[in-house]
């Protein structure tokens, strides 16, 4: 069989439905037919339906100096597009691949309409400026999802028929694993876009509820991203990352510790006096409160223990379980520094903000009594390399 | 050529990657081969990583009868399975099939090894009580995918070298397919519980914020299943359906429509006496409160009119912006009548609540004046229709 390396083609097509990269699997094809069929060039044009025309994806081989990649494009209207879009390949000359010999024998037919005659004419100019012996499309149900340019084979010889039949069915299934990496990357940025959603409305909502207590303005987000800025330490340190779920149940579980403040009366949060005993426990009752607010939601059942126990103390002396030690769970332990220190770092009604290196003093010194020394270590080293 | 279905199949495996469902892809494979290549029967055993074994998929021919769906497993630790996965079908073959007539062939070579002619036995014995004469593993990576059980040919011959090759590359297309809509499966998944976690969480801090409010309980929850209830309606009138954009805008603008009360002080929304008009005043920030609490969040461009203009006024006796008529946006008029419909059929601190009756009366005869008349007028239908 002429084509040696149809096989190894063949199984790199069927591993291509695996790479979600639209652009990599055209340069993956286009090298391999340069290279193995020993073409002089090959280039891809593909469909961009934003800007209603067809652009050089890439472009392999000596053609390549010449066109200059991302600058060329072929408009939704263009001859050639037309020519495919038509199926008048198919009803000329039986096969989806437009070849350059063959049609211009078919120009000296002369049964063949004046009008065939004169768009085939334009159609072959194109080619010929590309230096393309070879055009083969690829569609996908009535859409022309690109074409494939082929230069010269190197010996100098004709394509044989077979050749072709397996270009066009290895185009085929480039194609077809192209749309399948764009229908993924569709469905991963609305992912992205449905998490940032939720993540920028929850803290839209957290800032709304900070506001009624006048001197955390941009708490939560500074919490947030100290949280995970420890958490990263902390594998760092370990020379092993968390799990993308604990950083994501640490993330929703920062963005979300306060937010049982909402059920503590505005009066108690803005008093500039001393509170009383009722009133402090009044405000002590506001990790209980965020958990009951949350806890319908299954999907945050990760992210409970965060909120539920960011108040809670090494010693056991905190709220509302006096937990102690390693009974406190380790994304509660993380958001407690972050949130002392930040809390230390702010103006609050009975005092000024402590400057920062007073704070970190403080973390330091309270290290195994209201913090996990573990996490109050990790805090203190990426202070000293300058990430908070 | 002695497979003359084979571009069919090829054409159909090409176009499997755009089937997202494995069930469906694996039954019209073995449909397929059973079918146009004359088979007896053949049968689909896939991963099933949760329950760690392999289960039947599908089966069809005369099997089918003796072998119960879904009540088949073969367990990870079968000697069938270890012996695809310990890849012994090409060290022993020269290919991944395993064929029973080979497979016994073999066990008369004398230079066997004892414990591999075991395993072969053990395996054949499997084969034959699955009455199946050949068996064909796929992959993906290092992972065993499933494995595929064939019958004997309708014709009683041998399967020739040709068409096992041909069907194990079938398989092999297939199964890629498989693990490709499995994938997506997975993202899909992924997607819905980023919105529920999207919808739930908003929820419950609404819940929360009309908590201080104390006589809106489950006020949002209601307003929004009223508002998407209407706007079927609109689409079922004019026989077209919203886009899915505008539904989603219009679910979450009806979530926060109210978020923006966090901003109102709590002795005014619970006070039991009448409000004075600087008080009335404030309330009737909350639309521009939660306009401005949520204006960072680009993903919400598409809500905020619902959220901004839901106290407008059909008359242009409305607030904030006393637009009239035509200029107040569907989403708007949608959420005015479904929460204005919901608050008169609650209870509130100067007045019981109206009986669901006189509520309905209320819209038909603000109709015009407080309403835009095509919403009520749908809203009216729905209720008469029941679905409110």
């Amino acid at each position: 069989m002429a084509i040696d390396y149809k096989k190894e083609l063949e199984n790199a097509a069927r591993n291509m439905i695996f790479v979600h990269d639209p652009d990599l699997l055209i340069k993956m094809m286009v090298r391999m037919m340069v290279n193995r069929a020993k073409i002089t060039h090959a280039s891809f044009f593909l469909h961009d339906k934003a800007k209603e025309s067809y652009a050089l994806t890439v472009s392999k081989g000596h053609l390549k100096s010449k066109i200059p990649l991302s600058l060329v494009r072929i408009d939704k209207d263009d001859v050639l597009i037309r020519f495919f879009k038509s199926g008048m390949s198919t009803s000329l000359f039986g096969r989806e691949a437009l070849v350059l010999n063959e049609a211009k024998a078919e120009l000296k037919n002369p049964s063949l309409k004046k009008e065939t005659k004169q768009k085939l004419i334009h159609v072959l100019y194109q080619m010929e400026l590309l230096e393309s012996v070879a055009c083969i499309p690829s569609y996908f149900r009535d859409e022309l999802l690109g074409i494939l340019l082929l230069g010269r084979k190197q010996n100098g010889r004709k394509f044989l028929d077979e050749e072709l039949d397996f270009f066009i069915a290895l185009n085929s299934n480039v194609s077809m694993a192209v749309r399948n990496a764009q229908l993924f990357r569709q469905l991963g940025l609305e992912l992205e876009r449905k998490h940032q959603l939720f993540v920028r409305t929850t803290i839209a909502l957290a800032a709304a509820i900070e506001a009624k207590d006048h001197y955390t303005h941009g708490h939560t987000t500074r919490v947030t991203s100290l949280s995970l800025e420890i958490a990263r330490g902390i594998a760092r340190k370990n020379k092993r990352d968390f799990d993308s779920g604990f950083m994501e149940n640490l993330h929703i579980a920062s963005l979300l510790h306060d937010i049982g403040k909402i059920g503590v009366p505005e009066y108690i949060l803005n008093k500039r006096d001393a509170l009383t005993v009722g009133e402090r426990n009044r405000i002590k009752e506001h990790p209980m409160i965020g958990v009951n607010i949350l806890k319908p939601i299954k999907e945050l059942e990760g992210s409970m223990m965060g909120i539920k126990c960011h108040h809670e103390r090494f010693d056991g002396k905190g709220y509302p379980d006096g937990l102690k030690g390693e009974q406190i769970p380790l994304i509660a332990s993380i958001i407690s520094v972050a949130d002392s220190f930040d809390a230390m770092n702010s103006d609050r009604p009975y005092r000024p903000a402590l400057p920062k290196e007073k704070a970190v003093n403080e973390i330091r010194s309270l290290s195994g009594r209201q913090f996990c020394p573990h996490i109050a270590d990790t805090f203190l080293e990426i202070c000293k390399e300058g990430r908070v």
